[in-house]
């Protein structure tokens, strides 16, 4: 007899004579209710067990975190909560889980200690649950961009060229440090090295995806991205997913109405699919936040906030219309900012990003045509030949979420931009090619995966929603 | 007005007054037809210029390559194989292709000449289209899963742990070669790294994904591995997708059956979703086969070949059978295999995989129960004591296109494994925690991506079905 999962056993039409199911120990009271969970929903299946006719050695070995099988009949039940749970038959102990060292009690631990043990605390309910939303969000990532006639791109990981800019990069290398080749000259000799030369980890994927969006009109990548930046904050990691989608022929509006678009269909699908998740993650935030003061608890319920983003439109506001707004503001004028906005050409910090999204509008914001000194070269130039053509969304309690630009197209231009920023015209031949042959308007932009399932998810430190977190100082497993 | 995909075009129900389309120029006919190309479909749309009221200059501008926008009615193509063609009325050039610099002429260009021009090969029939089976081909990957529930892992990249042996590792370092910090005994100081400790590139996210499916039930991961391996063949990449399933208490049965169901699923999709693409690349294989002398070519066309793989069942042989069937096959007796099968034991060699599956069974294999000692330390023992629970799929014109196993569940049992070969019980801490709390019965496999699209393309050279290839001396792009 084949075990029928937990989540299809919940769901079950009707009761049933005889069900088989397998799954880990969440709890186990009284000697005889099992709290069973197979990580098929958050939801465990209580399963009695007649504990009058199971051998007390067996009884004892029914403790948080064993591996076991129950037999038996599927009866509804008359506890709160649960429409079945299993009349246990037969129970059969497949794997111990000695109670005295199992890490993962059934009490509240630190995420912190969760943290130091990312492979076990997804058997916990709200690591279950996350990682259950992250999988359907990734999944309707994909869904979206192929439901549109998108094509996937797997872009290098390995790259040879280091111009993008993006970040610090970690270096890849099969070279030895002890006895390491050199040339004549004393250099490291990277001709001796795997690929015949430097290589490093990718901070993005869009120079590559250009190009193939220059043949295959619309493009996403989905894929692991780098940084080698000692930035040990609750919002870097130094390896992460990114999503980038380029497409051919669109401009910046086209490119905003894309983002938005996008960032509403993949919201909308995880709250339809993961609602117990969801509803479990939402009760979890609502619990934390009872720890901290008023002032600073979310104004909406996890799902009240999703439903927010999804019937509201992202607020588009220019980089100058923010620059006045923010000149203006309290904490600008009380010198509450650490970074005192006093004119037009200020990077924006993270506090200025919150406060317009936080405080003034409220809602995510799309904030456009930045000064071309604080954005990357291949952002196209506006005609006022100061400001590109860059976008930026800032969610609330997330910050900057999306970056994106339409990208400069002509040639000329483009070559004079890398010209004066001293980026090497021959390592981007081949990018340059895309304008050389054929070029056309096109755009796209760069969503950071895991702060998407932050926001999601209502969880607050992003090495909490990826599987095992890489940050200084920090690879463990 | 908005431009519509060429691709919606082809397929509209009637004609139109007025439509506006982009795309590049494909080839530029009598001064009058323009076969255009946006990357939506294989399919080009024949615009036809009024050649007498555009001017020279412009037409002198249409060339392969070029980027241009048309509007003009839709209108009944009398020309073969199209049903539907522009009438231009408006012609704009877009971006400008130099015919006498263009790499990518309206020519037959040699796969070797295409991968140099990787960030162009995209732009010819054969590559828009192995690119779009690719994409379609990933997106049913991820169906199949969530379909059947599976959560979506994604295991890190950057590893700490080298204990798997899948195979030679790329080093991930933020250290310089010039002063690299030493410890007091001369050693590289890998405190001082970014991550404190000797961190690599991924060769597998299974031991990873094993913690994950003894919580969440069934996973699977689809990332980038690695190997750092001087494979200078058509059947090796130095940075691969793969594809890696593992569910909570399958056997090797049930993970042969998920195998065989998966591999035929993906399929089948991608054969409804891309058959003018498939179709194509059939013709393209033809073609490249009428250089090869009769016996060298396949025996089915691809669809055919394709069609065959969804219609039978996969035939499933132990490593024991396959011995004997080997030890009395002519190449053996004739010794015309370079390693010549005598006894139980022996590695089978990619010579021996193809003999089985292409000449003695002519059709997928699945091998099972393999000498221990040339299997993995994971793999779960038998009751012989000498065989595991592995198996290997291997497939046509590809060899091992899966490699997967039961996983040894007793705690004891893989710690004598890893005792006896070496493996530091110590760094797999967290793996061996999987054994010890909740232990059961577990299976998995590795599926490496490009094998599947090489064999569902006709593509014979790895490199030719991944975007940038990364193999010994090339990382360009």
């Amino acid at each position: 007899m084949k075990h029928t999962k937990i989540k299809e056993l919940l769901q079950s039409a009707d009761v049933k004579a005889e069900v088989y199911a397998k799954g880990w120990v969440r709890t186990f009271r009284n000697n005889q209710f099992v709290a069973l969970n197979d990580g098929s929903t958050i939801h465990n299946i209580q399963c009695v067990v007649d504990f009058e006719n199971t051998s007390a050695d067996t009884l004892k070995r029914i403790t948080t975190g064993a591996a076991i099988a129950v037999k038996g009949a599927l009866i509804e039940s008359k506890g709160a909560g649960q429409r079945f749970e299993i009349q246990v038959k037969e129970l059969e102990i497949l794997g111990d889980s000695d109670p005295e060292k199992f890490p993962m009690q059934p009490k509240k631990h630190s995420l912190e200690f969760l943290r130091e043990n990312a492979h076990l605390r997804v058997r916990t309910n709200a690591f279950g649950a996350i990682m259950r939303v992250r999988s359907v969000l990734s999944f309707a990532v994909h869904q979206y961009f192929q439901e549109k006639g998108f094509v996937y791109v797997n872009t290098p990981i390995i790259t040879g060229s280091d111009a993008e800019g993006a970040g610090e990069m970690f270096k890849v290398t099969a070279l030895p440090f002890d006895g390491t080749p050199r040339t004549e000259d004393g250099k490291v000799d990277y001709k001796k090295d795997f690929f015949g030369k430097e290589t490093n980890l990718t901070v993005s994927g869009q120079l590559e995806g250009e190009t193939f969006a220059m043949a295959l009109g619309q493009i996403y990548t989905f894929g692991p991205t780098f940084r080698a930046e000692n930035s040990n904050t609750s919002r870097h990691l130094a390896e992460f997913w990114m999503i980038e989608p380029e497409v051919a022929f669109n401009d910046l509006e086209d490119n905003m109405d894309l983002a938005e678009d996008f960032i509403q269909y993949v919201i909308k699908y995880v709250v339809e699919k993961c609602a117990d998740d969801l509803k479990f993650l939402e009760g979890r935030l609502l619990e934390e936040e009872k720890q901290k003061p008023q002032a600073e608890r979310s104004e909406l319920a996890l799902l009240d906030k999703l439903q927010f983003v999804l019937n509201n439109n992202f607020k588009r506001v220019s980089y100058t219309e923010a620059i006045d707004i923010l000149r203006n503001s309290k904490p600008n004028k009380n010198k509450k900012f650490n970074y005192i906005i006093d004119e037009w050409g200020a990077d924006l910090q993270s506090e200025h990003e919150r406060y317009l999204v936080e405080k003034h509008f409220k809602c995510p914001v799309i904030l456009f045509d930045y000064p071309a000194n604080i954005k990357a070269f291949y952002m196209r130039l506006n005609e006022d030949g100061k400001t590109v053509r860059a976008m930026d969304i800032l969610f609330p309690g997330i910050g900057e979420i999306v970056g994106g630009s339409q990208r400069e197209e002509r040639y000329d231009v483009l070559v004079e931009k890398m010209k004066a920023l001293g980026i090497d015209e021959e390592e981007l031949w081949w990018y340059l090619d895309t304008r050389r042959f054929g070029s056309a308007v096109h755009s796209g932009f760069g969503l950071g995966f895991e702060r998407l399932v932050l926001f999601v998810t209502g969880m607050t430190n992003i090495r909490d929603v990826i599987p095992f977190p890489r940050t200084p100082q920090n690879a463990e497993f």
